[in-house]
């Protein structure tokens, strides 16, 4: 599986304000790029932290794109995947509409009528992981559905877990022409944070989108 | 006055780990470009975090830009200031050392034993602000010491009250090809964060540094 992490940072690193709002870091090229990205993905990750901000609907937005993935024999949108440990995911949350299928990860200690519920609103439930999800195992399970390019959009606690875990082969990030600050506020990478062994990077190529800069790195010696 | 904040940030815009312990997160390249940004200021400033975490000196390494100074009657190392609202500067600092004129800013809330020891240290002490350090006035104090080049290289708190007070000019930011993650480390501007009216920027020049990026970023309806 080849797994890219995608995402908008302000120049100072971070994902949003302190309040978690949603606001434009990049302009209309970049939304473009994500799109084209999406088309080209499998599947589309999010962490249910971004469910819960932002309500997102991860699909494709332009109509050429779905005709291309129906072209290609593919649904017309990836799939969603949303890795959910803590079973928030509410279930009339956008990403379980009928626009693509959804996958939700979770752990196996997710009760039984949080799975039910989940499977009613149209979602495929794996479990992976005892208390919280194994993204290792989650990932393997995924890729046993088909699902082989794995694009990621946040948010930092997932992608944390991720590079941690050594599943990242990609790193995009686009940084905006804002510094929006705080301490407290949601950045590329949250989690507890590396204190050694910290995840290298290479440059592969770098570009002015908008006002900003997209940044593409690979990752070295990921285990994935 | 001029004001560019510089500082070197991993890619996902931490500048230590949680930690908080110094890493090198560029390369012998933008050393050297750090090293001219100096020599080119009047002075240098830090607050005081930065001074207990790291206890730099903050001088001009290279003896040739020495010499280029002294021969411009200036002297052999920009000036050096240091924010400290809380009154933690220790007395062995390194930054109080005689390789340069040190200015401490502080509170008018600062009790006389800590002034009187940090100027037998060797600190000239403006106090400015009833409680935290005024940083709109405390410039317009050193803009009065002849300070008219003013380079701050961090920490994350300083620069965002640098922001918030409208005082920045220019942002460069080394891009280091690191991840730290951490949602408890330090970022470029950490603060309270903004909640609206963001620092808009504008970009200058991007220029591929040692395994990294610098940007330069000018801030767009600056007070200062």
């Amino acid at each position: 599986m080849h797994v890219v992490v995608n995402a908008a940072m302000s120049a100072d690193g971070k994902l949003a304000s302190r309040r978690r709002e949603q606001l434009a870091i990049s302009g209309r090229e970049d939304f473009d790029r994500v799109d084209q990205l999406r088309a080209d993905s499998d599947a589309v990750m999010v962490g249910v932290g971004t469910v819960l901000a932002d309500d997102p609907s991860l699909t494709v937005k332009d109509a050429d794109r779905h005709s291309a993935r129906l072209d290609r024999r593919e649904p017309k949108n990836p799939a969603r995947v949303v890795a959910d440990s803590r079973i928030r995911t509410p279930p009339d949350a956008t990403v379980l509409d009928d626009d693509a299928e959804t996958y939700l990860l979770t752990s196996e200690a997710a009760p039984t009528d949080f799975i039910e519920q989940m499977e009613e609103a149209g979602a495929y439930v794996l479990a992976a992981g005892e208390d919280r999800v194994d993204l290792t195992t989650a990932l393997a399970k995924l890729e046993g559905e088909g699902i082989e390019r794995l694009m990621v959009e946040g948010g930092g606690e997932l992608i944390f877990s991720l590079f941690e875990a050594g599943l990242v082969d990609e790193l995009r990030v686009y940084i905006g022409a804002k510094v929006l600050g705080g301490r407290d506020a949601p950045t590329l990478a949250d989690g507890d944070g590396f204190v050694e062994s910290f995840p290298e990077l290479a440059l592969e190529s770098v570009e002015q989108v908008d006002d900003g800069v997209l940044l593409t790195w690979t990752v070295e010696e990921s285990d994935s």
